[in-house]
């Protein structure tokens, strides 16, 4: 790289404030994926299922995202057994919708980069500075 | 949502095992992906501005991300100024771009799966079922 010839920074550019924290969390990304496809919602016994949890795990995730009006917890009978039902809100569609738009720009950034980078023959990265040690 | 005729549900089909922690933390996301576009590395400055983190936050997730192998931070002088130097490792650019890959299988997944429910017409949800109550 060269020092006397750096680019302008574009200021921002990866900060990414889309990319909601409560949505973002990797088995929540699980949750809210599962509960797009079904908008009548699934039984907690099936969700933990398709999401590899534990039932305290998924209890306290479905927990943060009902604070956040995300989804919602129903609980019933069914052939006398007592089921739990889950769903998203129809804000927890919006949002979750908008936060996938903005994971999809990450997605398009790293490819433009990584594009860019193999375009300048830059993969193959060059010496560091004479002088320069590790931190 | 018919109680008695549920899919069979698919283990795991929504767990992302491949959405490794260290790398998938919102800043570190923008961090990895400033850093894709220049084998050569970015000054620490520079970074900063690009992900509009504190020296202090950026500081810290280097720190992070150095201790798994993912990035190389170097110092030295430049025109008698200390200067920083952050690089993404081989290693970190292999597993970024492999993290990568899961993160679209994510959108690829929910994509569909917004598709299917449309498809279904249910984007308009049934009511809860009689006797049922919030949880």
């Amino acid at each position: 790289m060269d020092l006397d010839d750096r680019k302008p920074v574009e200021e921002g550019k990866f900060a990414y404030e889309g990319l909601d924290r409560i949505m973002h969390e990797k088995a929540r990304l699980g949750i809210l994926t599962s509960l797009l496809t079904e908008p009548d919602g699934i039984l907690f016994t099936d969700l933990k299922k398709l999401c590899s949890l534990t039932d305290g795990n998924l209890s306290r995730h479905l927990q943060a995202l009902e604070k956040e009006g995300l989804v919602e917890v129903w609980k019933g009978f069914h052939k006398r057994r007592p089921q739990t039902l889950c769903r998203l809100s129809d804000e927890g569609r919006k949002r979750f919708v908008e936060y996938l738009d903005q994971l999809e720009q990450v997605l398009k950034d790293a490819a433009a980069q990584e594009k860019a980078a193999r375009k300048k023959g830059k993969i193959k990265r060059s010496p560091i500075p004479e002088g320069w040690s590790p931190a």
